[in-house]
């Protein structure tokens, strides 16, 4: 099933249910008010839902149009958000390209860093551009949402914790992360909110494509210039380095976490520049490693960034992300 | 007036109001039915559970025999739990012990780091050791509990936010953290869950002691040897560089928070190694730079960690973390 979070002026939202054309939604509050009080009773609500998924496509359960841009991130405020960096050869060429070595332990020790929760950006909120010279980019990125994970939880039993796959837009300052990084205690003003697809799937509806704890699909991304240029790349997701039950044990290793804790797998990205990149930041790093220097600006005002994942049919799975960028 | 959460069984448990005695309680039930929620709605609950508090002190309200051991962290889970290290004596000394510079911005640049906030601890539960040598320590620190901070917020505007006081124990695992910060994403693995004290106080409880963002009082720590030996420290808490204003303006500069969000001020320390240390780590670093080696160990199965505060008149303001170790 595909749940999604209508908003309506609460902090939370309503949680719905939403069809497989995605064009139709039930509202789900006869089973959870939230989705994040679907998740905290998740063996209960799960079933729930799918029925009520299946009356939705049966015609029945009153359904309502969808519009995306109702919509909010799937959950507005989550308890935690940890982004892993999965996808080597991203931390390999933003690493050579500012002249900063990958760490020694980069196959064998995981890279997360923990984001910021309590204000996340929905599919269609615009990106602010702080004044100065930010470096304002987009990271595509696959996550899912977990349920409880207790403290010391193995790979090999990881894939119980997951309970549902999205997309998100790990937006980054590029200019304030080196001196960021230099005071040692990682990423905060660097990382304004991140933004999330507009539905959150649960792993049956991806059949073979999540196996291993990764999603073998392409992750498209495209950036619209408010001049017209257009970049695009369709990077396979599939080729994270460490799965997300990697990630899992890596986090559990020290601590518990509670259902709704969000993680990413980090920018996918891929060996081959013809795919593309997943952010403006690995491009300009090629670009400086071929030529000295980067070429491809970061983001300006007016310029529009896409999100989407479609299924080897074509089926759009997560709905799109589609934000522009405002002064802010 | 003083907030509690009585564990129950469920995830947020039950918001309870804390005598003036700190041995009697009242539920809060009609008002909020957990912390989380009366911070949501901050302006109708706080005069009804101020009403509610002054009735717990006249005798009436249904009062209920209060014991520390059965609450829980005040907020169980929180949406961000990010920590400030404002007390520059503790990063210098810290830092030069491990022969690492502090950053070059140390006295304009607030360090802070996003901690995990799904799963927190309560006064009284135990501190888990993991096995191996992950050299566990506490860090006595005085926390905060934010409502919503608008991106921009100044400094000059940052009283309005706060919320409430609490202690706090950032537990750390101090052999994870050079490897962890190499990588260059901050903590993860070295940071197990924090413990908060039983109540979160509203600063007019706290009189001329908070004033201009710091809580200007000793916070009393003690580490009980399971051999009988005893450490205690008494810090001025008032001594940060940055304020808890300084360090909410910092962070809002790129993004949003909501309310619940819990800021902490860094390990209290003061330049008088008289006053004692609010963690092992400190200790050690003034050993390894008077010796060249440490001398103190740090906590080991059956050690005790105590942490509390109190007003000039003695009075107990936030009860006390007290927590005991535990093979983990």
């Amino acid at each position: 099933m595909r749940l999604a979070t209508l908003r309506d002026g609460t902090r939370d939202g309503t949680l719905v249910v939403v069809g497989r054309d995605g064009r139709r939604f039930a509202r789900a509050s006869g089973v959870a008010p939230t989705l994040q009080a679907a998740l905290d009773g998740w063996n209960r609500a799960a079933p729930l839902l799918a029925e009520l998924a299946a009356r939705l496509d049966a015609g029945a359960a009153d359904p309502e149009p969808l519009d995306e841009a109702r919509l909010g991130p799937p959950l507005p405020r989550a308890y935690e958000w940890i982004d892993g960096s999965a996808y080597l050869s991203h931390v390999r060429l933003v690493r050579q390209a500012r002249g900063a070595e990958p760490p020694p332990t980069l196959e064998s020790d995981p890279l997360v860093y923990q984001g910021g929760s309590g204000a996340l950006l929905g599919p269609r909120d615009p990106l602010a551009l702080p004044p100065g010279d930010p470096g304002l980019d987009l990271e595509a990125e696959v996550a899912v949402i977990l349920g409880d994970v207790a403290r010391g939880t193995a790979g090999a039993d990881a894939a119980a914790c997951v309970r549902l796959l999205m997309l998100a837009n790990d937006v980054t300052l590029r200019n304030l992360v080196p001196a960021e990084l230099a005071k040692g205690f990682g990423f905060f003003q660097s990382k304004p909110a991140t933004a999330f697809s507009p539905f959150a799937v649960t792993p049956d509806e991806l059949g073979g494509a999540w196996r291993g704890g990764r999603l073998h699909l392409p992750l498209r991304s495209s950036v619209l210039r408010a001049g017209g240029a257009r970049l695009d790349s369709d990077p396979d997701a599939g080729a994270m380095h460490f799965s997300f039950f990697d990630l899992i044990a890596h986090l559990a290793r020290t601590r518990d976490f509670c259902a709704g804790t969000i993680l990413g797998g980090g920018t996918v990205s891929n060996d081959d520049p013809a795919r593309g990149a997943s952010c403006l930041a690995e491009l300009r790093a090629r670009e400086t490693i071929a030529g000295g220097r980067p070429a491809t600006p970061f983001l300006s005002v007016g310029d529009r960034v896409s999100i989407e994942m479609r299924a080897a049919d074509g089926w759009d799975i997560f709905g799109r992300i589609d934000q522009t960028v405002v002064p802010g």
